[in-house]
């Protein structure tokens, strides 16, 4: 299973351990399947969920692939509980991947946290071509230092914020249900938002119970509130 | 699988989620199974290990079901990168079931760490007998006390560390190795080493070269060494 | 300044870094006092609170010095994100020191996590007298092991939960109120609560805009609310 | 304090909590100033680090507002165990400070980890005057977007590697000496060793025995080694 995110990225979910009835059988410290009734499990979520009691849902664990640009990685990471592992630029050559964006957005007067899209078909041409004339002369300076002889790793220092990376992301439940909270949200940058809103999707699936009483209860952003 | 330990413990391994080839993977930030030969896959896990790169590592989680003494458990959640859920004595009863050792130690003059085992057999005798009928008085106060209807998170104040207690522990196989290297290890308590040795027989049998290369590289403890 | 709690306990504050200003100076990654008007700063922390921006309150740092029965430590343990260092019955003998109510809770049939105070005098004299003697039984066992050569390891798991025992307690003012969400609550065990009454006074002294805004914005519990 | 780092970069010590003393006393969990002669308790912290007791120096606690460019503060912020604040570049326009370096670095063909120094002089020139006329060409884009009205968030995608950005970074002593094995490294990229170095200068000044006993028994780098 592998999203398709931007114009160059992706999310692909590599593994995972547990389900809902992994968060029922740790919070019952219990045998076997740990299964009461159907609704008893769920209504034990449900429980779990809108008291705080977040604890049982640590042992639902996901690992993803992830393909994102470089500014996208950094928010990303700030997300301190989880795994990640990144392709360094250090060891290895980067490749002609950089993400151009398909429209312009402008920042708000009245929420400095907000930016939206311009519709001036003529600002958005000639800001869109800026940005990848500037991206593909940056790439071009790259390649040459290479060619130079230039450390890979001193090379990369004029590469910009745009550059596609690929990293590992393992992450349990509770610590997805936090990058859910910041990062499915309109104050979230919206290129973040694309990848959160398909780890919800992914979420969603695999945990159904857990998702329903996490947007019920526990949800602290907009993005994934009107479909409901 | 469960292993039973000391008189009326055990350690379950209740799920997992990857194996060697997820370091791999996680290390290369590969696709698909992210093989190149069984060779090279074991030698690059032999790199990692010993050159200190351990996040490839926390991509291998595990969750075990443990029952054991509460001064073992104790012990145990001092190990705060890993996941717990545990049976609480504030809202269930516990079970007439105590942690009877089948002999004595005595502490060291030189080594105050250290406690080795006495073959007294008089004194052994008569050690264990107190211990039992401390505890069984200790229990027979419980009960009076739940029977008058004092709360149970208020009757358990009187029992002894020695109660079992049970708990989900999730961990990933950094962590892992870590709680090896303190808990494999003949400084440790004698009883938390016979659930790091079976946690250890475990982790040799899911991930034979990341144990192999974890006890040839990393390895701080002394236990698991003499029978490679 | 030290602060007695329960019959034998006590909280000291040994160290502290940072206070409201320290917050302020994170979140806008300013220079020297990082001051602009009490008004803009005050605001700044009210801002952060309501918006769920924490970790510029990572940056305020406490170190606690904690006396408390064994079984309000495991509770404390509990709260991973921070540090601790406990005093070891491995290899300290335990002075007779033990927790003894001076009142009794029984269990609440509609609500399983709740206790409420027995006014029986009768009945808490009986259940008093049963957990002094219990407690004196197993202190008196204690002894006697240890007098026989017993290693202190394997005496002290006769001793009761009641035990008190010492430890260092280092955490970060986001931590810290996690802490006083959980157990700042008529939902927690009564004689953890105590302890975390007196932090939120420390907490409030020290940090008061901080305090306040909590208070307003983030404070999940109940036991702090109807004095404000 | 500040120490001036790489071009245009810094490290400002802006507070720190506890000292060789505070891992003392958390490791006796003791009153007052748990001192019982200077002797005994370097004997101790030497005790504690050769054991690998880490968690006594967790109670030492350092924040530094560091100044450096973006490829450095990504190593940085790998380093899960601390906290992070940095300025944003969605509401805060970058200014034009972007680092030059003053030598061009190769890659060592034996060693992929490695790079070292060129003293082609004409080498050196050409590679200098290509990464600055790239990044002033990227910085120029970056102005006539924002100019045009572009939401700084999306106008910072053209923007280099090499674009210095401020951090706040509050650190236990345990967590920063794992940062020192890391980067005060030979095989760490140039520009962090030099932020490494300084740390370990500030480390040694407030934590001598500390420092010391690091040196001697845990330091896992080599560029702290020599110099002794």
């Amino acid at each position: 299973m592998e999203y398709k995110i931007l114009d160059k990225g992706f999310l692909r979910l590599v593994d995972m351990m547990g389900d809902d009835y992994a968060a029922v059988k740790a919070a019952r410290v219990s045998y076997g399947k740990g299964i009461k009734t159907p609704e008893k499990d769920r209504n034990l979520i449900f429980y779990l969920m809108e008291h705080g009691h977040e604890t049982p849902f640590e042992h639902i664990v996901f690992t993803f692939h992830v393909k994102a640009p470089i500014f996208v990685a950094r928010q990303w990471f700030r997300h301190r509980i989880g795994s990640f592992n990144e392709a360094s630029l250090r060891y290895t050559e980067l490749k002609d991947e950089f993400y151009i964006p398909d429209h312009v957005r402008k920042n708000v007067v009245e929420d400095k946290q907000k930016a939206i899209r311009v519709d001036d078909e003529q600002l958005k041409q000639k800001a869109l071509d800026l940005i990848e004339s500037s991206i593909e002369n940056s790439y071009k300076v790259y390649k040459e230092l290479l060619e130079m002889g230039v450390a890979r790793e001193m090379a990369r220092i004029v590469l910009p914020m745009s550059s596609y990376t690929q990293f590992y992301w393992t992450v349990n439940a509770r610590s997805l249900m936090n990058f859910l909270n910041l990062r499915a949200d309109s104050h979230a940058q919206w290129e973040i938002q694309q990848y959160a809103l398909n780890i919800a999707n992914i979420f969603r699936e695999k945990c159904p119970w857990t998702f329903e009483a996490f947007l019920k209860f526990a949800y602290k952003g907009d993005l994934l509130k009107g479909g409901e």
